[in-house]
């Protein structure tokens, strides 16, 4: 009973509005910090402010899960908010210093709490699966072409073909277009005057993959629209024609009993 | 009675057209005021014209407040004007020096004066409410990208990330991918080795946030387009279909009263 | 008599062939023109074989307009002939020596020979005048870009907003989002540091206009192949429901009469 | 007998799992063969498992070849395979030895193993038929700007535009907007003040070009898509409407004998 009722105050809109009000602040808090003037002055202010923040979320997750009981680890978004919170608990101290900066991405947890970002997120989510097989198809045309890049430019230009890593990376570089003929292509076709065999069909190929990604995200919200929008009005007549129809067949066969 | 009148003759075709004249005019005087030569021989002239065309304007924006009383602050095409022939009436010295500059903006009133133009541009701002979540997601991981960029690289690219400024303008530049590796990423990684694992995944977020942007306008523009265009044809047939269907019934009812 | 029978000899397919194969030949000799060991050699040769293509399209384009007569000056694509044979025909030296580049041209020609080429030059052209009121619009906007760049920082950096001219190619440049922040913006921000104010939403405006010509020229497409596909079908379908339901209600009406 | 029982062997999910298996090794060995520390302490066992992996495929192709006969030759995949495999057997010394690096190719195998990955591919081939039109138009638009190129700004710049070779390498740079302003225009424009006449209308037609075939390509999925989608629905309706609307027709006739 108790946990029935802590679920409903905890979906009660005060409560997500008073979290969307501890984000805002936390959010300009960790902005502030990154003011040098400000944190000599109110340094410690802005730190206990974050400190405070933190904690209700923590309170706030922690009454998440006991409300909920088991269901809470079924749903992603709840998921999604304990991974943004544990990140923050995480001691800050030595090799882990990098995830203070982390910390901000408590930020995102104004997505899981507001309606409509929520449902733009889950738009970008659910396209997602539909692009699987083309993104598995992109791994694969770019390991293939790191391992070429690698073998063939890796010893004269170790700097950007160097190692697998390396030469992902570049190639990553070059697929979005960025400098890739006068600082990449031009300077290996220096040495390698037939480079360019390799890299155009590499823009070609994945430029291509990239116009498909697009294309498929385009044509399934488009079908999904589609659906939604032609379906009230066509199926609300197409009932009323078939019952008419039924209508007068079922007239003439009361009318025609005799022929039968 | 006066006032209807004065509305009346603002809305005729022919001041409009004196207004367009009076714009091209304005626009081709404010152009010729950026060639020096032609600013030695003909300077003071040059200078008489534009006043003379600010003048117009004001006339005119002055009889349609008059014209149209309240009405005119509700709508969105008076206040646009409004705010342009403002800007050109703020004294030029001092501190305001570079609204000179902004004199150009009047030659924009050639939008609400064309009729095509005009319908243009409300399609663009009628699309910007669909794109709000998007955009309030974008404002919210530049803001996240912005404070973690300043926060882990600030110490050591002042000049890129130093500040919530420089951080998100720069992120700008890399979500545009202009000059995003060879310029800021590269260098960036020649301190912090690790440093592709912030901007490789911000460069797919933005980018795919961008492309679902365009995707949503496509689908918004197709439906607005479809709905038009089928309604039409589809609509008289299904009235008739509906209008033959109920006659046969009428028919049969008429006929039949004895079974029933 | 003659005229009817000259036309229908320049419309058999043997005839349009014969003129792909000679500007195949003249652009195969036009290429290996620009190879110098190539001229050295057989130089004369090729000199003689463009002039023979040149006289095989003198002779035919006299010809259609023999047969044609008035007609012949309706057709766009005869006037896109005209233009391009009339330019090989001025006269190589002097102040017209770049024109002799403009020679190679000629191959467009294959174009309006080859009917499929001519329908996608067709479907690029009609697509044209449904965006005449956006590129209208970014001709305004680009104008007075340009005035306010010169305006603004033409003094400083005459060689990229030192006149109108240079501005407007600069603008060109940054709206392809070439080098737009780390060639141009950056060092103009050195000067002017609140310069972003005018190039950050310069891009903005300029690239949802280009981003909303894109989309128009995908729903204008859409629509066309939309209502060509679905008719054949669906007005097969209709047709035959009306007339069934025509038929009942005729039957109906013939055996009814005594109630009416 | 035989040949049809080892076919259906080979197309027993069994082997195709095995074949992935094996792609799978051959992929991660090949990749550990760009580390020279791993090279050098287990360098032969990479070598000898990649001679295995190539053995099995050569086994499988052979045996495929077998089971099919001549039905093998009229596959496309089956020629894909052979391709790949084929290169991974000419030795690697000599003036082939950049053959070594396209063995890496076999990894591509995967596609023709994988049923999802084929269907992408299958997809994108299947959409370049209709893109060859606007692929011929590009090729040609590149060919004459090409030969212009080198003829206008071959002897002052030969690095960019001195054959027809290096023309189209910069002509294809320019189209992808890479550095085609501050990297080549600019240079260009200092010797040939109006170069710009060239190249703008050069990137403004190509990526109309392109942006075309961009719209054709979500056209014809779209179609295929909503061919495919609305029909179910719609056809089991339509059928209804006119089996019914005929059953009415029947009764009525069969009733109405007398009249006729």
């Amino acid at each position: 009973m108790t946990r029935a009722k802590l679920d409903a105050l905890l979906n009660r809109p005060i409560v997500a509005n008073a979290i969307i009000g501890v984000i805002v602040v936390n959010a300009i808090v960790l902005g502030l910090e990154t003011v040098p003037p400000v944190m000599e002055s109110i340094g410690p202010v802005l730190v206990a402010v974050d400190q405070a923040c933190l904690a209700v979320f923590v309170v706030e997750l922690v009454l998440k899960m006991i409300a909920q009981g088991r269901r809470f680890w079924t749903q992603g978004w709840n998921l999604f908010d304990f991974a943004i919170v544990a990140i923050a608990l995480v001691p800050n101290a030595g090799p882990f210093s990098v995830l203070r900066a982390l910390r901000i991405l408590r930020v995102l947890r104004i997505v899981s709490v507001f309606p409509r970002l929520r449902r733009v997120v889950e738009g970008f989510v659910t396209a997602l699966p539909g692009m699987g097989s083309v993104f598995l198809l992109m791994g694969i045309i770019f390991y293939i072409a790191a391992v070429m890049a690698t073998k063939l430019f890796g010893t004269s230009f170790p700097q950007w073909f160097g190692d697998l890593g390396s030469s992902g990376y570049s190639l990553f570089q070059i697929m979005t277009l960025e400098s890739w003929s006068m600082g990449i292509v031009r300077p290996v076709m220096e040495v390698y005057p037939h480079a360019w065999l390799f890299f155009v069909p590499f823009i070609m190929v994945t430029t291509f993959a990239v116009v498909n990604l697009l294309v498929g995200l385009i044509v399934n919200s488009m079908q999904d629209a589609h659906a939604e929008e032609s379906n009230a009005a066509t199926d609300a007549y197409r009932d009323e024609v078939l019952e008419r129809l039924k209508a007068i067949e079922g007239q003439l066969a009361e009318r025609g009993e005799g022929p039968k």
